[in-house]
């Protein structure tokens, strides 16, 4: 078949047999269609879907076009990875990388950066002085041997396919399609040779799916798929209304995370390092139930030993051992390694009340206008931009209290955003009776069938 | 509003405005959109359609993409065309355009080029030795001025937007769109700064659309588009069966074109010559209504006007005085000026019984395969190869009987294919009463509101 045949096929809703898909994306790997005709065929696909079975095998052969990592054979069933679909303040990589590695995982973990009001989990490293992302295959196995994590950057070998569709939808408005979202990131995690995966699929304000409806979509079809590669594959649907911890900003969410892997870490965030970390190691059958999972990865995070983990990952990857062990030890002066920004600024109060939390969104989008997110790939960052919440939810504040500490150099907040991030707190009076308060982040669990 | 933006508009159904078709279109022709871009908004138009407000602005937009012919202001309200959506034996342009111009019309004919199963006026006229389509904006001006008509292919100049458009929709599998279509055909004439124009619209097996509705459709989104530039647009709804007059094939249609000309033409050829002919007559208010303006086409074909308007405008477009006097007088010897297939083959009636027709679809695709046609733009015709029909409907004949003549050359028609031109001859067997016989081709008229 001719890929204008093929495009014809998918247009008309039609469903693409194995032998097709890989026809389209050698032909994409390879550069042999032409750039019109991919634009057309992810407009077809946007709009026609495709069944469970075309989206396994776009997401194979994606994976296929590249190079596929190879493990010593003793690792096998404890390489495993992480996935999430951004969110606010979500610095779970951080921790739970090193974690899983104290618990006997290899994680080769390839991470993405910030676009928009996400934030990504490679920006917030590179605020570590001498931090490098960029490793090769080799490099990274050799990594996992000494250390058993690492978080690095894609290299230019795996999935090109991925690359280039992915440039290209973004071009096209077809960004937003569930086999394509799929494809793109099962493809990428394949190519890591996983036993097991574990996706964290956020939905709420702050989110890329503002429903769990649709989230629970996505997260189907995300383990579908990497179930189909042979990949055990959960996923996690979890709340993203609110940022995930008290910081936001690339240098302030390392010093969180450190914070945490020092035994101090706030309870939403660590209730999403155990429960994903949790599912891991029951998929890998190093644990022998999730629960089991979960207390192991709490005590290798509360115990320190995931923090010493982080601490050999930093140096492997680029860290002077002085300026790692300085940012590990007890009481650390975080600002004497990491850049502090030139201004902060408190908010207070406008009312008295009980704090209720903050809308991630706006506090992200605020942010990123102040240098912390970036609009385009490619743009700098400045990773000393962010802010801090200074109260906890549930705690009683009276007027002019001082609820969030926003860290600036160049633009200063606008009175118009300062306005803006006003509004994103939430209040309640005093003496409105108190509603069931601590809510679980963690909504709903999909295990592999 | 960027290019994404508007691929997300139309991909959701939204509908584009002025403004943003503009954008788009003038992105396609000064190349400022990337090809993929295009590609997926061709597929989102194809997808969600367009309504009546930016099929007629898409058509304006791409039609100012490029030159704009302009005329005499004493030619005013006489500047005419035809358009056909393309059948089998369609050789209605030869003989309408020097009628219209014996009738005191201008006819600036752009005319395309054969392909699939479809002839083109182009190839045809092409057959004739010297004859040159090749014409630029001031020769058509002149040519019009002296003779009154042309038959000519697009120039450089015309609708650039519509020649990159054009090329992508086959890339992509978007053809088939309504607004794509009309925009395309519409913009080409609308350039032609017309004063009326008569489409001539086809349906049935022989036919882009093969049933009276959707064909209807399409009618009366040209008709739409055309009036919406200010041209005065009618329609004609055409059956396309069997094969319009009874040759097929570049040479033989030029043969039977003259022979029209010369007041011996077909009754279904003549129907669609002075129907046409009539509808743009009464348009430009040459004629006060649509049956005067038929009697006066007639008139111009079976007195001769129309024949001396046809040798002129063979003259002005490179044929030689001697070959043009040759092919239009009384008895001419064809074959002295055109060249004549190097094989014949006579088929032959398998029982006796009447004839009712042909199907021209099928007689069309094997003279493709022996050369009459191409398959790809650009690809190399045999002008000598086609076929004749030697017995008319209603005709009572023996077994035996020849019925059809094929021209051919290299390569030569395989028992396959003599099977399946058996297969296209419909015979009803003699003793079964005869149905109402001769069923006009026009079916409907679709006249500006």
């Amino acid at each position: 078949m001719s890929i204008p045949d093929l495009i014809k096929k998918k247009r008309d809703g039609g469903t693409l047999s194995d032998d097709e898909i890989k026809t389209f994306i050698e032909s994409v790997a390879n550069e042999t269609i032409q750039e019109c005709q991919t634009g057309a065929m992810l407009m077809a696909i946007w709009q026609k879907g495709m069944v469970d079975q075309e989206t396994e095998t776009l997401t194979r052969e994606m994976m296929s076009s590249g190079e596929v990592m190879s493990w010593p054979e003793e690792w096998a069933g404890l390489v495993v990875d992480k996935h999430s679909t951004g969110g606010v303040g979500d610095k779970v990589s951080l921790v739970l990388a090193p974690a899983l590695a104290a618990c006997g995982c290899k994680v080769p973990m390839i991470s993405g950066r910030g676009l928009a009001h996400t934030g990504g989990t490679l920006d917030k490293l590179e605020s570590i002085p001498g931090f490098s992302i960029h490793r090769s295959a080799a490099q990274i196995r050799e990594i996992l041997g000494s250390v058993g994590c690492c978080i690095v950057g894609q290299t230019e070998t795996l999935v090109p396919a991925d690359r280039v569709l992915y440039a290209l939808r973004d071009a096209t408005s077809t960004v937003d399609s569930l086999p394509l979202i799929t494809g793109s990131i099962i493809s990428k995690k394949g190519a890591e040779s996983l036993s097991a995966l574990v996706l964290d699929v956020k939905f709420g304000r702050a989110a890329l799916y503002k429903d769990l409806e649709s989230a629970k979509e996505l997260a189907q079809s995300l383990v579908n798929a990497g179930n189909g590669l042979g990949v055990r594959t959960a996923a996690v649907l979890s709340r993203m209304d609110a940022t995930i911890g008290r910081c936001v900003g690339n240098s302030l969410e390392v010093i969180e995370s450190l914070e945490t892997l020092k035994g101090n870490g706030p309870d939403d965030l660590m209730e999403l390092v155990t429960t994903l970390g949790g599912l891991l190691l029951m998929l890998t059958g190093l644990a022998p139930d999730q629960s089991e999972g979960s207390r192991r990865i709490s005590e290798a995070v509360i115990g320190g030993a995931a923090l010493s983990k982080f601490r050999a990952m930093m140096e492997a990857q680029g860290v002077a051992t002085e300026t790692a062990r300085l940012l590990c030890s007890a009481h650390s002066d975080y600002y004497s390694v990491l850049r502090k920004s030139e201004h902060q600024r408190e908010l207070e109060t406008p009312t008295d009340g009980v704090f209720e939390g903050v809308d991630g969104l706006v506090l992200a989008e605020v942010l990123h206008k102040l240098g912390a997110g970036r609009s385009k790939a490619g743009e700098p960052i400045n990773h000393s931009v962010g802010a801090e919440l200074l109260v906890s939810p549930g705690q009683r504040v009276g007027k002019g209290v001082s609820w969030l500490r926003i860290h600036y150099e160049d633009p200063v907040p606008t009175p118009d955003q300062i306005q803006r991030l006003q509004t994103a707190l939430s209040l309640r009076p005093c003496d409105r009776p108190q509603t069931p308060q601590t809510q679980s982040l963690v909504e709903e669990l999909l295990l592999p069938r």
